[in-house]
């Protein structure tokens, strides 16, 4: 598990820091388009999957029998920030499906957004399950769960039908199998299965692309795509990363940040999946990373990414981020491969 | 510049994360008595050096024309949180030199205390230079250059008197030059230069030790580190590894964390100095490996470094964070070394 420096920092003429990692960028149907280091050891996907685990919601009719539209499904493919609308949201989901927040297993953390963290602590409120960044994706599985018959006690283990059912969607995506022996427990504590790099980006080219799948996956795979572009601000929260990009390139890029320096996503008019790792689970070279490669295509995003100039507490510049010559070698193959597959907003679906 | 792997993150049955780096345990005499990865390379020490920085500021005789004691020499070497107890310290420094805090150039972030940070929120409080966590070390070298009659404008230039005296300091303890090419500016604006972790070690056994030097350097040395020792909660915050140790283990422990994965310290009673540096400047994996590293001389240690059993949001243990076998097989090395040196507390200067 060794992979090559993707990510240095210098400082004055030295680098003082590097981070490695591994990235693929594979076709629908499993072609590996450019990649750097080993994209087939199995890799926990972390949060990166939320938009595949949410394929159940819609696909099931769950999502129907509710009435969840777009922003529904945005929130149960989110890490989301917490806000008022986040939270809100959440609830409403519970509510539809005559649950209580305290249905929740995802535990409690302070919002990952600042401003809301901030406000709670000059009113004294306490966080609640509802501001864990997962708890769209849980009132989306507690939702499957009642829409099914389905105890929903318990709807976090590796062996209740929510669950895996969300393994057999990514099974078929991904083109691998997943065993008890590379399952682990997340952290909001539903099971996360370590799968391939180069799996998991033909598992979101599928999704982008909608090749290879019965008629109802076509219209679930379009549908959480097309609600993380619809919403994106629902997907991630204010400044961060997976909202910006895809605020701006709705329909072009599909992005989803995991823990442990993970990301997976789709670039449909390409045809292209991606999902990359970085070793240390360092977030920065992670969104370097992606910044880095989705940059390729569309220089305008780097702006939206981690600072390339690296600035102290006065504001001195001290040194910068910058990609490695192995990782620019990678992005170079990548730059002069012809476009795979066509354009999805193309097809018959999307014209609806 | 690639390191062995030191810590490694398991979750369920595999390894999710990976932590590369370098440790060198060094004798006064420089003698290498186990190490692990690169430790000749160039290496930023960050504020691991705050200790050796601070040694100037007792040697020029202006602790003692400022009635410095081992509190003021204490927040001289500290990276602290913030807290009202660090600020006013801080604060009071700069009135005993006759300046404000605004001479301060160390820039402004929020204090690295949580409670501190939360009551400064609720009660609307902006942070100020005297937050910043190198505050007492700007006040320290701002003093020195009052007590030596030189301008305290720019005194975070490295051609200022200050900066250079201390670069005096670093070349003469730990044996090597630091040349332009090597300095970097570290995140308060002073310089930083990259040295050999083997050098820095070598600096802090001889800081501990006090072999080879000056009889007003062997009194500075001693001063620093017993200010340390006397008050590890200024040398870091409440709840913080620096602190925890220190407070347990005055005399027998000096360490000093800095950015980007560094330690430094020493082991007196073993003739030790010590310097590692994570490659991806991952905090929870420099305090693993100086806690397994002082852990293998006194195990009650262990349980004040960061969790081995990892825990998620719902307290549901979830992997290990734990040694590699690289590391581990330079711990048992450290261990069979005999003792290096004796025991500076029985040493004339301590007696007094």
């Amino acid at each position: 598990m060794r992979n090559p420096v993707l990510i240095e920092l210098t400082r004055g003429a030295l680098v003082e820091s590097l981070h490695a990692g591994a990235v693929a960028v594979v076709r629908a149907d499993g072609g590996i388009v450019a990649a750097v280091g080993d994209v087939a050891a199995p890799t926990f996907p972390r949060s990166a999957i939320k938009p595949l685990q949410a394929i159940p919601l819609v696909e099931t009719g769950a999502a129907d029998r509710f009435g969840f539209g777009p922003p529904e499904i945005a929130l149960a493919s989110a890490s989301h920030s917490g806000t008022q609308a986040h939270t809100a949201l959440a609830r409403s989901m519970l509510g539809r499906a005559d649950l209580s927040p305290d249905a929740l297993a995802c535990g409690v953390h302070e919002p990952l957004d600042p401003a809301t963290a901030r406000e709670m602590i000059r009113s004294g409120a306490a966080p609640t399950p509802l501001h864990h960044n997962c708890s769209g994706k849980h009132a989306g599985m507690l939702a499957t769960a009642v829409h099914k018959g389905e105890p929903t006690d318990g709807y976090w283990r590796p062996d209740h039908p929510v669950q895996v059912r969300i393994a057999r969607v990514l099974e078929e995506l991904a083109g691998c199998r997943l065993s008890p022996d590379v399952c682990g427990t997340d952290g909001c504590s539903v099971p996360n299965w370590a799968m391939p790099l180069s799996g998991l980006a033909q598992a979101f080219a599928r999704v982008a692309m909608r090749e290879g799948m019965s008629a109802a996956r076509r219209v679930a795979c379009r549908r959480v795509a097309e609600a993380c572009w619809a919403h994106p601000d629902l997907v991630a929260g204010p400044g961060r990363l997976d909202t910006l990009v895809m605020a701006r390139l709705p329909g072009t890029v599909l992005m989803k940040a995991g823990a442990e320096g993970v990301y997976c996503g789709a670039l449909p008019e390409r045809g292209l999946g991606f999902a990359l790792k970085i070793d240390d689970g360092g977030k920065r070279a992670a969104e370097a990373v992606v910044v880095q490669l989705i940059g390729r295509f569309h220089p305008e995003m780097a702006s939206l990414g981690p600072p390339v100039q690296l600035a102290n507490w006065r504001g001195v510049e001290v040194g910068q981020m910058r990609p490695s010559t192995a990782f620019e070698a990678m992005l170079e193959r990548l730059q002069r491969h012809p476009r795979a597959g066509g354009d999805p907003r193309n097809s018959p679906e999307c014209k609806t």
